[in-house]
């Protein structure tokens, strides 16, 4: 709670939603939580979209209860308004992600199985009560694609998939130029798609799926494992450690163990690509999440996903990185105060 | 080509566009073609969207050609304004169904597998000469869903997937209100999705896909060949010759071998439903064309899906059937003559 992040690269974000002309930016601001499973962010942005102020903070299980998650939340807009000198009634709108799926119309997250106690937490009118804003609750990935959308690698692009591989892996679509929800809320849980040369299995709700049990970062780094195991390396303590997006750093470097780790989670991801083209053919994936943003990731998937004649979307890795979230949020709020909700 | 048919009980539409409010319907009318792999079929209709003639014929080989396909077409116009008392020059305006990959916006058919040369056929153009007509070229998987949504299974739903087994397999898919065609016009191509249990495979543009080849009209009767063959009753000649619908209906009368083929295609195609709804969340399923139609495969099927806690679509079967198409074709012409295209 105590970590204040100082500005970097990819946060004075420069563009705006061309609506939005504004003489005095400074008059209001909007803001944006992304509520992880292990830390959460914040961003605070003027009314032309610019960040003004950023801070974060780890959770310790007692602070994932949703109550004290609204608590924390209203302390770092407080912090946040500190930084940019200015107060948090200035602050007209804010839009919070959860790792779940959430039903957008009544602001509730129906289940986040990463969060203990998350279901059907009705984050939207707890967040209205303790903070006296305007807020949307949305699903996190989601958020992620409006960033992307809006800042990031599918700028101008209004058919895409954006593809988050982290601990967990999902997707958010973006369809004849918006979010696409579902008849309930669940669009794009690809983290439960079937695996080839595995057996059937009935997804459940509470439960990792398939495809992410084999290609989220713990699937990756099992693999790892039970390959060092078979190579004999398994003694080499800094080695087993390591996490996914080190493993691709060193199939980066030429290691050939890790290249197969690569290779294989490159060619489940392309299975799952080649599924998502023949249903959506979008014009574009976007991969992201600490996993799925590594860019030999998506230069690794690009070679299998060029043999299937159905699916030729460009693949470009997330240019946002972890501030997609926070930028798709900061996107839908700005879009909100404006009154042109678009999403 | 000589066959005139009958009007038929689904044929004489009743509802209409709500927008359309005319009062003297007679004063043009619009018309829908369904060119099928054997058969082609045509809809004449009134501005209120009540089919007033119809009419269809058997190809030969030779008759599939792009442009013998537009003579026989306007030669069926001919005839239905025979039966309607009322001259071409009255239809204002002419959909056609191709069963291929068809980009919309240039009214080309980019591939149709199962019309031999028909590889970037500029068929609207080609119609709009040989007829002088104002003329729409769609799939016709996709009119089959717009069919089903004006006066079929799904009206009033915003937010479907409509499939269609027969000899191949596809779906059109419905959603944000309207026919959601992909970047390249191949969304919804789910005959190339893969089959749990197989091997992987890439799917290419030229041939059949692994989901169609297993359950696609030809492949249950396949299954059934083989079963029988391994239960012995292959000399019974009537059995052998059966086609996908027909083993169904035994099927129906409790044929155990006919039930086991009925069992594997629906958790086959309960699979490819779970997968369209982690990525869709359809509101609806419905199942048409000559195979899927079959109500009791829509059972069948519908026991598996409820095992998936993802897949909670209400399944129906096509309440059109093979005219789903033909009023999917009048109502784009409909909003084509009304200047409000839809989709």
């Amino acid at each position: 709670m105590d970590l204040v992040e100082s500005l970097g690269e990819g946060e004075s974000s420069g563009g705006r939603p061309p609506e939005l002309i504004r003489f005095n930016a400074q008059h209001g601001y909007v803001a944006g939580v992304d509520i992880g499973g292990t830390r959460l962010r914040m961003m605070l942005a003027d009314l032309n979209g610019k960040a003004v102020a950023q801070w974060s903070t780890q959770f310790t299980e007692k602070q994932k209860a949703p109550k004290a998650v609204c608590t924390i939340i209203h302390e770092g807009l407080r912090e946040m308004c500190r930084q940019a000198e200015t107060t948090v009634r200035k602050i007209l709108h804010l839009t919070a992600g959860a790792p779940g799926i959430t039903d957008v119309d009544h602001g509730v997250v129906r289940s986040a199985p990463n969060l203990v106690g998350w279901d059907d937490v009705p984050l939207r009118a707890m967040l209205e009560r303790e903070t006296g804003i305007g807020t949307i609750a949305e699903n996190d990935t989601n958020l992620a694609a409006v960033g992307e959308h809006w800042q990031g690698s599918a700028r101008d692009i209004d058919n895409f998939v954006f593809i988050a591989m982290g601990t967990g892996v999902g997707a958010g679509i973006f369809l004849h130029g918006r979010l696409y929800h579902g008849a309930e809320w669940s669009a794009g849980e690809i983290g439960y798609l079937g695996v080839t040369g595995t057996l059937r299995e009935s997804p459940q709700m509470r439960q990792t799926g398939q495809l992410e049990r084999i290609i989220g970062g713990p699937g990756i780094e099992e693999q790892w494992s039970r390959r060092l195991k078979r190579d004999r390396r398994q003694s080499d303590r800094a080695l087993s450690k390591l996490c996914a997006s080190q493993i691709f750093d060193l199939a980066q470097e030429g290691d050939p163990l890790a290249i197969h780790v690569l290779t294989d989670t490159a060619q489940i991801l392309a299975d799952a690509i080649g599924t998502i083209s023949l249903l959506f053919n979008p014009r574009l994936i976007v991969l992201g999440g600490g996993v799925g943003a590594h860019e030999c990731l998506c230069r690794a998937t690009e070679k299998f996903v060029a043999k299937n004649e159905f699916a030729h979307p460009r693949l470009r890795s997330s240019s946002l990185g972890t501030q997609a979230q926070l930028f798709g949020a900061i996107s839908l709020s700005l879009a909100a105060v404006n009154g042109t909700l678009i999403s």
